[in-house]
């Protein structure tokens, strides 16, 4: 079959890659559509050492795997869990000590004409929601592990720093709280796609006093975090949802005096972020910059490294 | 008055001091002991800009206030609040915006023959309670702001990074919930009053396995971080209790794959942190390095910087 390899920070698309054979308990998924992750621009950029075929979110149709499942269409959780560990005995299976996570650790990825994934990781997509839009469940689910995570209300000011694909996602999941959100970024044309919705937005800038209870860092960058930081009250809750290049350098002793918390957040909940989109209640196309062909997953890879563009999708087959 | 005064990192001992007037709502009190605090250290190698007199660890006697405190002896909350910011109406007077700080922030210390708090600040000392142990009726406190910020209960495991002033009373107290507590630190000697109290110790590289629920950083520098970090489970908290000398580097990206909890811990309730003392249910005499007379305050602040030197006390009047 045909995948996009990664190796050694370069990327080959390979014609001789066997078709797996789902192993017990797992199905064979044909992809229908992919989506290119700034996690996959950070491996391609050596960040994590991973070798073998990339990408994680995704629609496929199920081709060999239970009844129930059989010829529809699914995505996919990305942790592969083992089920037997502390943290899957307590119900934590995307922390598993054993797992392999699609497309970034020891699983291969999306970006081909099929994957492997655990049955108990697959979700059937209602009928009437697209192809393209589902694509977008897994940052959806990770967006909205935001709430898992930290109780958001109608009297939290929120703040959301980055106005790219995560960032995105983010604000329109925050914002179905009610809670009093800004959302600030670098780019007046993404910012736009929010103000539609009827959230508020504003350059980087426009957070000039600490009075937010909760902000979310979407960025990756360490610009983003101070910004992040600076808009919190005391005791107030900074949400880090983007993973960094490096070590972020912080003050600690301020986060001690003002008794600020950090907080990490990774994978959510996929049938609560299918729903979401399935109802219209968050609206993704307006994020897709473009659709190419997985022959063209090279140019589509570069396309979605430049600067203002947000998501690339990859159409790996009908 | 003769008091303890730190400007441009020098400490001078002053005579010329007059006896501070309290302001309405404040209370005039004679300092009958006081403690050297790690950040009165700091403040001394000039981490924070103060010019005035140290300490606001400190047992007094009240000499001009209200009749229900006049003669009694009293400790003192630290943080001085205004009453009427968006923090005092929420009940977080610690974090008051317009606060001053006894001995740290705009408010001269505990180092001087006579102080001025609110009236409000003071709590009277249990008769039987004597003078020298309730004077760490401030860290003790502060240590138990962790059980105000996060759950700790009997299935934790819990590990306390630091055998220094701060470890030990955070250990005893965090002891008190019956968690599964380990301590870890550099000095035999110090971890033996933990070992006496049937606390588990161990040296720094005893902890080999993310296996903590919890952590607590009490070293304030880096290589104390990385224990505290490297222990924890995935979604574990490690609370940051010490604050540090600039700024601290970490792998963010850890924090988010792991979903990591950092919260920054400071002052915490006096009531609970006397009655403790006043039980014995903590025991901090053995923590008592030495008690010397303010006229040697600047020697007794060399001892206290001394490696593995526990508290210092300064006796300034009977």
């Amino acid at each position: 079959m045909k995948g996009l390899w990664l190796e050694n920070q370069q990327l080959k698309l390979r014609t001789d890659i066997p078709v797996p054979h789902p192993p017990p308990g797992e199905a064979l998924v044909r992809v229908l559509r992919a989506g290119i992750c700034n996690t996959d621009l950070e491996l391609k950029r050596g960040y994590y050492p991973y070798i073998g075929i990339l990408g994680h979110e995704f629609v496929g149709v199920v081709e060999q795997g239970p009844e129930h499942l059989l010829h529809r269409r699914v995505v996919g959780e990305i942790n592969a869990a083992c089920g037997h560990c502390r943290f899957c005995l307590s119900g934590q299976p995307t922390h598993c000590e054993n797992r392999t996570v699609l497309g970034i650790v020891n699983r291969h990825g999306a970006f081909a004409d099929y994957l492997c994934l655990p049955v108990k990781n697959l979700h059937p997509i209602p009928d009437n929601l697209p192809t393209d839009i589902a694509t977008f469940t897994e940052p959806v689910a990770a967006a909205l592990e935001i709430q898992q995570q930290v109780s958001v209300g109608v009297d939290d000011r929120v703040l959301v720093v980055g106005d790219g694909k995560l960032g995105q996602l983010v604000a329109q999941t925050l914002a179905l709280t009610g809670c009093n959100l800004l959302v600030v970024g670098r780019h007046q044309d993404k910012l736009v796609n929010l103000e539609a919705r009827g959230i508020k937005t504003g350059l980087a800038d426009a957070v000039t006093d600490q009075a937010f209870d909760i902000s979310v860092e979407c960025t990756g960058n360490p610009e983003g975090f101070a910004i992040a930081r600076r808009a919190l009250r005391p005791r107030g809750t900074l949400v880090l949802k983007s993973t960094y290049a490096g070590n972020l350098s912080l003050d600690a002793s301020s986060l001690v005096v003002d008794e600020i918390t950090l907080i990490g957040s990774r994978c959510g909940p996929f049938p609560e972020a299918l729903q979401l989109l399935a109802t219209g209640n968050i609206d993704v196309q307006p994020l897709i910059h473009g659709c190419y062909p997985l022959d063209d997953a090279i140019f589509a890879f570069e396309q979605a490294q430049h600067r203002g563009v947000l998501k690339v999708l990859l159409e790996i087959s009908h």
